[in-house]
């Protein structure tokens, strides 16, 4: 029997960890509360009964794993096995968490960056092919980003490669992103940047419009109200829509002139909205895209939803 | 005695040629002009003759070459060999170009794009300080670009990873660009788009300046001059610098954002503008980029000039 792999998906809210196999499929899936108490110093001790708990039940031992992978919110030092200021799980202080991992379980870790490690997985077993160039977008509460270029999970010199959040699309009326500079992608494509961009819209709109009475109403607005009515022609929602797509569509377009991945993949919870989202991305994707771009990359919706982390993470074993 | 390299880098007028320690030392070079007369058949036999020419006169034989290594215009495989599409050499049919030079030459033979071999050279003994991750960008008569990451050469899934020219910048009023598209960096950002940027603030300042003098009177006026004026503080040519500065940055900013790589080399004929032009760029860079990315990637100017392209062939070899 060949050997299996643990990838666990680290969360301020959960833990999602899971059993596969070499080729990426998950056996077993589980998942356990993330305990951020005093300095999230149960966090990983946390996760070491878990996984003993499961080796134990199902008569499995350290031999039967290839090894372990890991995703994390945080600074990570992928090659050192730390984490430093993940702020979700209140690590403030550097995370020898491949020392406790393995000391503990005797099984080889690997960890990375979350958003890394997400676009590991869509990139091995979910929309991505398994092609050498891909990038991922995950388009959520924020907006994060990994970059797998010549085969390889790009980095950076610091780190900060993937960080397609904080590609500056906005000249006109920036927005201020929390990372301290204006007009980011963050700012007008995430959850909360589509409600940035409805509240301004709404703002000077006049016409008809069920959104515009929403955000009038001082109704709390999520950006999958903003996609359902503007699937239903709801035209300051389009005026939306078409902003976002706007944004979103020439930031991919110049990604790809710089990687000419064979696929964008755009995942995270405001992708739920679809090829709807993706029809106006990718129009706006074409216009603004050199000819052999135009034609080689695609922009494509992610295919493995919550499953992401854990399989990425698994990958960073192989 | 350790094994050499040649490096050649093939352009529309000339064609250079060095010979190469393995760690990319230029010991000799010289050039022969390249002939395109009858769909360019008399390059690449050109090419040989001259090698074999160099070698006899030295005593050399292939025995004392590792290899060869070549930067071409047009669309390159690499894998193959083969270059086609390399309109100012005449080459339109596809060109067996590693097939003819290893059969008549006897030496392991490498090749690929113009630009991505520059930015090879750049990284490897230039500017890049052999850093795995460095972007060049070239501004000459277009805007070009070749991107390592990783430690890898990136060339997307259909060769057009480093099109760093066909970013879009402009969508307020964009020219439009040879590639069929509009507002590319190339359009304002080559020494063609330094003055497509001339004409156009000209013609509406009204203010003194030697620069709107120069345009009204139809002048050939080059970015060379626009930089020398904007350097003395003529005040058209300092907003025709400034908005310039505000593409290239906010571009730099863009690609930092993907990549995070060590260094943005900038290199290209409208570089010789020096550290004028790298100030103007990198005061847009940082005010456009996360806090993360402006303290760990820098801008900076190429320092191999034209022998780039042959120190970033040889580099194939290795």
């Amino acid at each position: 029997m060949s050997k299996k792999i643990i990838g666990i998906d680290l969360g301020g809210t959960s833990v999602k960890l899971a059993i596969l196999t070499q080729e990426g499929e998950i056996q077993e899936k589980w998942s356990i509360a993330t305990n951020i108490l005093d300095e999230g110093s149960h966090i990983v001790p946390d996760i070491i009964e878990s996984i003993q708990n499961k080796l134990a039940s199902h008569g499995l031992t350290k031999d039967d794993f290839l090894g372990i992978g890991m995703g994390s919110p945080g600074v990570v030092d992928s090659k050192a096995g730390t984490v430093i200021g993940a702020y979700n799980l209140n690590w403030k202080t550097l995370q020898p968490i491949k020392e406790q991992i393995e000391g503990a379980l005797g099984i080889p870790f690997f960890i990375d960056n979350d958003a890394n490690v997400a676009a590991l997985g869509e990139r091995w077993v979910g929309a991505g092919e398994n092609n050498p160039d891909v990038v991922f977008m995950t388009l959520g509460t924020g907006v994060g980003g990994g970059v797998i270029a010549g085969g390889n999970l790009i980095h950076g010199v610091a780190g900060a490669g993937g960080e397609l959040g904080h590609i500056t699309v906005d000249f006109e009326a920036p927005f201020d992103c929390t990372c301290g500079k204006k007009g980011c992608l963050e700012t007008v494509a995430s959850a909360t940047g589509i409600v940035n961009l409805a509240r301004r819209f709404a703002d000077t709109y006049a016409g008809d419009s069920k959104l515009k009475v929403l955000v009038d109403d001082g109704q709390d607005v999520t950006a999958k109200d903003v996609f359902d009515l503007a699937k239903e022609g709801d035209a300051l929602a389009l005026m939306v829509y078409r902003q976002f797509a706007h944004y979103l569509g020439t930031s991919c377009a110049n990604i790809a002139s710089v990687l000419n991945p064979a696929y964008i993949v755009i995942g995270g919870g405001v992708s739920a909205a679809g090829e709807f989202l993706l029809d106006g991305v990718r129009k706006v994707f074409e216009e603004n895209s050199f000819p052999q771009i135009r034609t080689s990359t695609k922009l494509s919706l992610a295919t493995l939803g919550n499953d992401a982390g854990v399989i990425g993470a698994a990958s960073l074993v192989l």
